[in-house]
C-alpha cells in the first residue's frame, strides 16, 4: 500500500517549492515574461509547467511541477526494476538558459516515487553548466552544494558529487556536460532511511536553488559579449541539446513513455548550434573550457580549485 | 566466408557515387565551401567526410562515405539480429540543410553490411523534409523515387513508401518528419534477391539524389524570405535534430557504439530553435504544414495529391 498522505505532503511541499522558486526568480530578473501552463495526464495526474522568457537575465527557462500516478507499465516495470502494479510520482524540476554567454545555464531536480508495494524513494540533482568554465565560480557552485549535504544524515557529497559526474556526461563527445553538481536516486528505497529526514533534505536543496543561481550569475549579467561569444554559447547550447536527447534517462524514458513532450523538452536552449569538428583557436577561452570538460568522468575536485 | 571482392566493388562503387554527388552539388551551388575529412576507425576501415557550407543554397550539408569493418560486438549483435563474429559495413550518406526556407531539407543513405557467415544484405532510403509542405512539390518528389522503383525488380515503391512513413516519424510529437520518401533494409538477407540487381538500383537511386534535389530546390532559392520564415525554419529543424537523436536508429546505434561523432552529427542543421508550446497562427501556412505532417503515420499518398 502507498501512503497517501506522506505522498499528498510531498505533493504540497513540492508545489511550495514551485512557487516560491518562481517568485525568487522573478524578482532576480523582473523583466521575464511568465507564462503558466496547467495540464492533465491521460492515464493519471498532471502538472503545472511555468515559462520565464525573454528576460534581462534569463532567455528561456522552466519550472515544472507534476504529481502522476497510474499503472506500472511494461517500460516502467522495467525501468524501476519493480513487480509492483501501481505507481505514483511527484517532482520539480527546473532549467534556465541565461541571455548572456558568460552567465552559466543550472538544473535542478527533485522527485519522490512511492509503489503500492509499499517502496518509496527520493532522487534529484543540480547542476550547472558554464558556456566558459571558470574553476573559482565552480569551487564556490560545488561548497554551497557539499554545505547543504553536510546540513542532512541522507546526503553525503562525497558519493553524490562523482555520481553527478557520470550521470551529467557526454560520452559521444568525450566531455562533461558542465562542472557537474549532486546527483542521487532511490534514496530511502532500501529501507534504513528516514523519509521526513529525506524530505528535508529534498526541500533544502531545491529552496535554495533560485539563491545558488543568483549568486552564480548575477556577476556575469553585464558582462561584454561580441559575435563569437554569442556563437560559442550556440555550440555549447548544442552539446545540452545532445546530452538531453541522447543521454538524459529522464528525458528519453518521458519521451517514449507518452509523458507530456512541451514540459519535457521545456529544458531545451531557445537555439543551438552544430558546426562541423568546431575547435576553438588554441589558448583561447573556450578551447581552455573544453580542456576542463575533457579531464574525464571523475575528472575534477572542483573544492580544490 | 564474406565474399570480400564484391565488398570491394561495392565500396568502389559508393566512393564514385559520393564523389559524383559531390561534383553535381557543388557544380548547382558553386559558392558552397567543400572540405574533406579522410578518417581512420580505430577497429578497423575509415571513411571520408565532405562538408559543403555558407552556399547560396546550401547554407551546411554533408557526404559521407565509410567502408568498416570488425568484430561483431554484443551490442551489435543484438542490433543485427545475428551470431556472425565479423562484419563488414560500407555505405553513403548525405544531408543538406538549405539557406532558404522555402526549399526542403533532403537526406538519402545507401549501404550495404555483410557478415562472415556469408549472409549479406542492402539498405538505404531518400527523405524530403521541406519547412512548408507544398503537396504538388511532395508529387513530383514520389513520382521521381517511384520510376526509379519501378525500373528494378528489387524495388517496390508500395513496400518502400510506407516503410519510409513510420521510420522517419516522430512520436513524441505526433508528427511526420517531412513528406517521407522511401525507405528499405535487409534485401537480399533472406536469400532470392540477384545481388548485382540490389546494387543497381542502390547506384541507380543514389546517382539520382542530386538532380532530385537540385528539381525540388531551384524554383526555391530565391524566395523571398521574412523573420517569421526564419524562425519558422529553426523550429522545424530543432524537430530534425530530435528526429536525429532521439528516434533514428543509425544515428543512436553511431552514438552509443563509439561511431565518429563528427560523421555521425553532421545530420544536425546549423542551427535548431526551440519555443515552449509553439503553435502557428491558423490558417497561416505554417499551421497547414503541421496539419500535413500531423495526418499520422502512412497518412498520406502523395502521388494523389
Amino acid at each position: 500500500m502507498m501512503d497517501l498522505e506522506f505522498l499528498s505532503q510531498v505533493q504540497q511541499a513540492y508545489r511550495a517549492v514551485q512557487n516560491d522558486q518562481v517568485a525568487a526568480l522573478m524578482s532576480f530578473d523582473d523583466e521575464a515574461l511568465l507564462t503558466r501552463d496547467e495540464w492533465e495526464r491521460a492515464d493519471g495526474g498532471g502538472g503545472d509547467t511555468r515559462i520565464l522568457k525573454e528576460g534581462k537575465v534569463i532567455e528561456k527557462g522552466g519550472l515544472n511541477f507534476s504529481a502522476v500516478q497510474g499503472a506500472v507499465t511494461p517500460a516502467l516495470a522495467q525501468q524501476l526494476d519493480t513487480s509492483a502494479t501501481r505507481f505514483a510520482a511527484t517532482g520539480v524540476s527546473s532549467v534556465l538558459h541565461p541571455c548572456n554567454p558568460h552567465v552559466p545555464i543550472i538544473h535542478m531536480n527533485v522527485r519522490y516515487f512511492t509503489l503500492d508495494d509499499g517502496t518509496w524513494w527520493f532522487g534529484g540533482g543540480i547542476d550547472l553548466t558554464p558556456h566558459y568554465v571558470l574553476p573559482a565560480e565552480a569551487r564556490l557552485f560545488h561548497r554551497d552544494l557539499k554545505a547543504i549535504c553536510d546540513r542532512h544524515a541522507v546526503a553525503d557529497y562525497g558519493t553524490f558529487k562523482p555520481w553527478a559526474d557520470r550521470y551529467f556526461s557526454i560520452p559521444h563527445r568525450g566531455e562533461s556536460r558542465g562542472v557537474g553538481g549532486i546527483f542521487f536516486d532511490h534514496i530511502g528505497r532500501d529501507g534504513g532511511v528516514d523519509r521526513e529526514e529525506a524530505l528535508a533534505f529534498c526541500l533544502d536543496l531545491s529552496s535554495h536553488y533560485a539563491a545558488i543561481y543568483k549568486e552564480r550569475a548575477a556577476p556575469f549579467v553585464q558582462s561584454f559579449v561580441d559575435a563569437d561569444d554569442m556563437h560559442w554559447q550556440g555550440l555549447r547550447r548544442g552539446r545540452y541539446v545532445e546530452f538531453n536527447l541522447v543521454h538524459d534517462r529522464g528525458t528519453r524514458f518521458g519521451l517514449v513513455s507518452g509523458g507530456r513532450t512541451e514540459s519535457i523538452l521545456m529544458s531545451l536552449p531557445p537555439r543551438g548550434h552544430w558546426d562541423y569538428d568546431h575547435e576553438p583557436a588554441p589558448g583561447s577561452r573556450q578551447a581552455e573550457t573544453l580542456e576542463w570538460l575533457r579531464k574525464g568522468v571523475e575528472g575534477v575536485d572542483w573544492l580544490s580549485q
